[in-house]
């Protein structure tokens, strides 16, 4: 059967020539006899994979030296919780920007540690928009400032980066936008992300932070949860998720061969631009999130009639476009156009959209 | 390249069978057009699997209904951290049983939440003994009893289970012995390992616990640190690790097609004499556990000669018999023969110690 197009919100798609590559190294890498699967996490097999993810990753998004990489598991939802026990240091608050379902997530979990001033948020616009920075109400005592870029449910996308006082790290929820384009690292403190949307399989999650941030946790906070720990061991106190950092090995490899993060930017831009430009066009077809602030990787949308939401996904699955309902929390469609999506993926969409509104308008 | 025999501590061998069908399903799980690691968490393929993987498991380790299964990340070591934050229920100690390095780690994870009795130790006895239970002293107040029934780095292990108190949940770290022989759940309030030894890849953390016990957590607790928030949510609270949990379905089911957990008891049993045998009939090697405690899946052992240790790795390594080196802790050797080694693996290794016994005594 041909290979369809997913439009999944993460887990998601990957390139197809990832899964070949570990598909034929599967019982045996690079003639070790072993799936990476096999390896120990100490053996010089695996210690050169975890290298190279490494100093990949280091050398795609320009991370420099004074930012620790942390391979780490428990996901982004692991997160919420890790950047205050370990961001607070002796500090009783911290901003943060409420942009949607992720943002609030992440509020929710920082209230059992500190208190949470909302510096600034969109929920009187519905979260249809990214709140400008002159509405931002930033405490300078803040232990740092937390915002979602890219919230994947609402499709909401922060074209630029925050600017906050120099003392105050600036902390970020990359988990669907990380690698979508060029990344300008020293403006931020820390960036997590989960792996499962733009970066590799779902269970393993990436930390970059500065060192100088290391090292004073909260009373009571699990050593597995202390980034100092995990970056004194090269991520390896305990065993990583391996192989999932191997896939991920993989996915860096196949971003260089294709131009980077400078080349990925330019065909996301036109992915996005393709469907944005149906939506526009349609009276059949909504996009509830304002222009300015439309999300490049996840598509939110409606059909004027939702009634004909069963039909739409139906004949969409029939052509091999699958996972595009939206999330179960605003309902429509959504459409994720992650960095392995390919703009013949999008078009096909597009087609298929523009034949479903001559047949239903 | 033929396969070669892994006996790593884990990461660690998987059955050929499994990884030949992950191979084979790469690309296309059962005609869907998507690999696992692609699927939603949410979609009906995966949930199909997730299913699977449950419904295989209580059935080969005969798990009651009213105990849950959650599949984790985070490893052993984070339920270091969440088993005295989700047992301790208002208690204040807790005892555990020290026989080597990894009830240490537990020991000393759990001292940040409460006042930790050693019950009993084997320390003096140099970690080579499961300290008989006549020497435990067990605290009626303690909140739960936490053992560790197989040591993967002393190679220890309990052939029995302890008796306690019935008001006292029996907690056990089952990372290297779990699914080796037969499991009679409900003498056990809680049971957690990872995956990487016994059961599938790295990044995957299996806790079964009795659900009375669940929905009181020390305050501070990280959501994701709480087992009710994932038992409540089917462990899909956040995504999990999707590929970790279908390949572990496929040894799953790789141990029900060959006969369940008594024949593999019946196996291992076998491989671990095989080895034994030979060390005791020895004088150049040395094995330091005491008979009645050896286990069944890590077998360390010294050469009396430890300036032929070199020679004994780089020879036994090309004949493809590889990750014989003991734990840096320990030093020596080790052969960790888990369920996927199959016995020609052990007989090979036997077969080249006596070889090398000859050519160096």
């Amino acid at each position: 059967m041909d290979r369809i197009f997913n439009f999944s919100a993460g887990p998601a798609i990957l390139p197809a020539e990832v899964l070949q590559q570990a598909r034929g190294e599967m019982l045996d890498w690079h003639g070790s006899s072993m799936s990476v699967m096999e390896m120990s996490h100490r053996g010089l097999e695996f210690m050169s994979i975890a290298e190279k993810v490494e100093s990949d990753l280091r050398e795609l998004a320009s991370i420099p030296v004074n930012y620790k990489i942390l391979f780490l598991s428990g996901g982004a939802s692991s997160q919420f919780a890790m950047v205050p026990m370990n961001l607070l240091r002796g500090k009783k608050s911290a901003d943060y920007i409420n942009t949607g379902e992720w943002s609030q997530k992440a509020i929710k979990e920082a209230k059992k540690y500190c208190t949470v001033n909302i510096a600034a948020s969109s929920e009187n616009e519905n979260f249809s928009c990214a709140p400008t920075q002159d509405r931002w109400m930033l405490d300078p005592a803040a232990a740092y400032v937390h915002y979602t870029p890219n919230e994947t449910i609402g499709g909401v996308e922060f074209n630029w980066v925050p600017d906050v006082d120099a003392q105050v790290p600036l902390v970020s929820d990359m988990s669907s936008s990380i690698l979508s384009r060029p990344l300008d690292v020293a403006r931020f403190g820390l960036i997590y992300a989960g792996a499962q949307k733009n970066m590799g399989p779902a269970g393993l999650t990436i930390v970059i932070v500065r060192e100088d941030l290391l090292g004073v946790t909260l009373p009571g906070t699990p050593t597995m949860f202390d980034y100092k720990i995990h970056a004194d061991n090269d991520s390896m106190y305990n065993t990583p998720p391996t192989y999932a950092m191997y896939i991920m090995g993989l996915v860096l490899e196949w971003l260089k061969r294709n131009g980077g993060l400078i080349a990925m930017e330019k065909v996301n831009i036109a992915k996005a631009k393709l469907l944005y430009d149906l939506l526009d066009a349609s009276d059949f077809y909504h996009c509830p999130v304002v222009e300015s602030d439309r999300s490049r990787m996840n598509v939110p949308f409606t059909l004027k009639n939702p009634s004909l939401d069963g039909t739409f996904l139906q004949q969409s699955q029939a052509r091999g476009l699958i996972q595009l309902k939206g999330h179960r929390s605003v309902g429509g469609m959504r459409a994720s156009i992650y960095n392995a999506m390919p703009i013949e993926g999008v078009a096909r969409l597009v087609e298929f959209m523009q034949e479903f509104e001559i047949n239903h308008a």
